[in-house]
Formats: structure tokens, sequence, C-alpha cells
């Protein structure tokens, strides 16, 4: 398939597609127009078919979409046709959560192991995968193929633990540290500040209030 | 102070600020150039000083930002120099972890509630604050204001849920759940889609490999 280049915007909106056809899936739809896509996603249908065109199309013009194609072409171009070896540093709640969504597992992301430095988890499993000490992470990372490694730490161990994940080779890091990190290029970090994300709450709340106006 | 119009775009900027600016304030710095503000952040200085334009400046030509005044303010903007009342719907682990964010506290995010639907959650406590059971939601909306409700629940119970929550007056819903929600417009809704999140880690960490190109 070939493939132009895509701008961030459209990124964005492709696991929202992906999701809402999965969704489409489990409910038996197996062909969609764009319209009603359109009308259950909130999105203009223009804009659907600008985004898949970017990636050839997909509909035949008056038929719609084939529900289940489109969902696994999209999943291949989010690189869901590939397993990705995942490992979690944190075993606190919020590491547990993460460990604990099987649907990640369900879309390739299979979690090889979760590290911590405080010994009272050692020993812990969850779903089976033993938590271990942080001691042991380079040795880890040095026997096994991690692709992404999941950051639920506090800030201040960030810049020491990504250190050692890029000398070992990690190429992509999911930071849930309330920090941005300093990275080579060659290393994708996709951020999840929650704080940043209930500041932004806050603001539309208050521009609800009529206090201050949003576009 | 008069606001006009502001895009979305330097919405989502502005808590990344506010965050690099309490670094500075923590870090004992008293006054910042966009210059120096822009190499930090990677961000222009130009963009820097749109953003903050929109607000009416703070800034004085040549003696660059107060960082303690400029943070307060862009605090005022995001609504925090108001208390937010928060409830937690979800005890699980990511709730717990939401729960435990005492950061949100400093910020003004007060929690008030937790609440689940499990037995096996009754008469625990999060940092003193009881798990209240789900039955006891609508009485408890009834006496309360509560102004945000984190929804750390699986994406089955969040339809039911948010009619609750919308009929009870709650104007702000912070959704966890792996599913968007369909709500009044009054009704401001920030969601964190981790799953999205790992799609597009997956799909940037994909592109990397060479397999893609994105701009």
């Amino acid at each position: 398939m070939e493939v132009r280049e895509i701008s961030q915007a459209v990124i964005n909106r492709l696991p929202r597609y992906h999701r809402y056809l999965g969704d489409l899936i489990e409910a038996g739809v197996e062909r969609i127009s764009s319209n009603t896509l359109s009308e259950r996603m909130n999105v203009t249908a223009s804009q659907i078919r600008q985004d898949l065109n970017n990636f050839g199309g997909f509909g035949q013009q008056g038929y719609g979409y084939n529900v289940e194609y489109l969902h696994d072409e999209i999943g291949k171009i989010l690189g869901l046709n590939t397993q990705h070896h995942i490992v979690i540093i944190g075993a606190g709640n919020l590491g547990q959560a993460l460990a604990n969504y099987t649907s990640f597992e369900r879309s390739g992301f299979i979690l090889k192991g979760v590290f911590d430095n405080n010994p009272q988890y050692e020993g812990m499993t969850i779903r089976g995968i033993p938590v271990m000490m942080i001691s042991e992470l380079e040795s880890f990372l040095g026997k096994h193929r991690i692709d992404i490694v999941a950051l639920a730490v506090p800030r201040s161990a960030v810049a020491e633990l990504s250190k050692v994940l890029v000398s070992n080779g990690v190429k992509g890091i999911w930071n849930f540290a309330h920090t941005d990190l300093d990275l080579p290029p060659d290393v994708i970090v996709e951020n999840v500040h929650l704080s940043d994300s209930l500041m932004r709450l806050s603001y539309n709340l208050t521009c609800l209030k009529g206090e201050k106006r949003s576009t």
C-alpha cells in the first residue's frame, strides 16, 4: 500500500476510527457509508473520506466501507499487525492499572515485565507476570526485545531511567510522569500528562461559566 | 483582564506553560526571557509571545517575564484560582491512582468522594476519604456541589452513569472509559483515551522503522 505524508492531525484521528469500527464489528455491522459513520463519530463525511484517502481510500463509491476490512487496514496502518513488547516501570496503582488492561494485549501489545524500586512489590505478580526490581532492568533489556516502556513513575525518577532505556535501545516511551523527556530524535515519546488534561477541563469549565470565551 | 477568543491549540499549550513555569519557580528562577523559555520548552519564542498575547501579554519588552506572576496569571486563565470539587467513580487501580495524585489537590482540585459498585471496596479509604457505594451517588450529588466527575469505570457502565451525572447537574466529566460520551453541549467532557495514545505511539514507532513516513 502506498502511503503519502500523513499529518499528525490525521494520525490523531486514526485510533478513534479504529475504535468505532471495532464497536461496529461487535454490533454485527458489515458495511457502513461515510455518512452514517460521520453521524456516529461527529466528524464530517468529507473529513472521513479525506482522512482515509491518505491511505488509498478503502471505499467503493456508493457501496460504503466494509467495516471489518477497514478496521483491519487501519489497524495495519497503526502497526497493530505486529506485536509490540511492553515493559511497565512503576508497580503502583497506575502501573497496575496499565498492566491490567487486557484490551491492550488483544491489540498486540504484549506485557513482558513490570519493574519497581520498592521492595514492597517484590514477589507480587500481575496477571501472572512477576514484578521485578529495577536493579534487574538493564540485564532484562539486554536479553529481551522491548519496543515500548511505560513510565508510571514519579518525575524525579525519569531522567535516570530514560538514560538507561535509551542506552539499551528502547525506541518507544509511553510517559505518564509529570514532566517532558529530553531524548534523541530516534526515540518516540508519547506523553500522557494527566494534570494537563485536568487543567484543560478546568479551563473549559471556566469558559462555560461565561467568564471566558473559547473558539 | 480582557480575553480574546482563544483557539483550542493555545488552550492545549497553556497547561504546559504552567507546568514549566512551576518548575522554574521551584528552581528559584524569578525572570525569564521568551528566548530562554523557548529553548527549554522547544517552542519558538514568537509562538510563546503570540500565545501569551492572547491574554494581554504579561512581558515587558527587554525585561522578560516575571515567572511567578506569569505562573499565577496562567493559573487564573486555567481556572486554578477557584476550587474544583471532584468525585471519582471507580475505586480500582486507576481510580486509586487518580485519588492519590496529591498534586491535583495543590492545584485546587479537591477530592470529595470515591464511588464504586463493587462491595469489596466498601469501607476502604483513600487518603482518608471513604469509598462509597454507587447506590449513594445520587443522594451525594444532591447534597454536595461537584464540579468534575472522573469516570474510571468500564465502558459498559458509562451510558447509565453519565445520565445520572447530567441529571444531577454535573458539568465536567473527565472520561477514562474506552468510549466517547454523548452528552448535552453544556457538559464539558475531557477524554483520556489511553488506548488511542498507545496506538499513536505504535504508529509513530512503525514510521520510525521506515515502513511509513510522518510529517
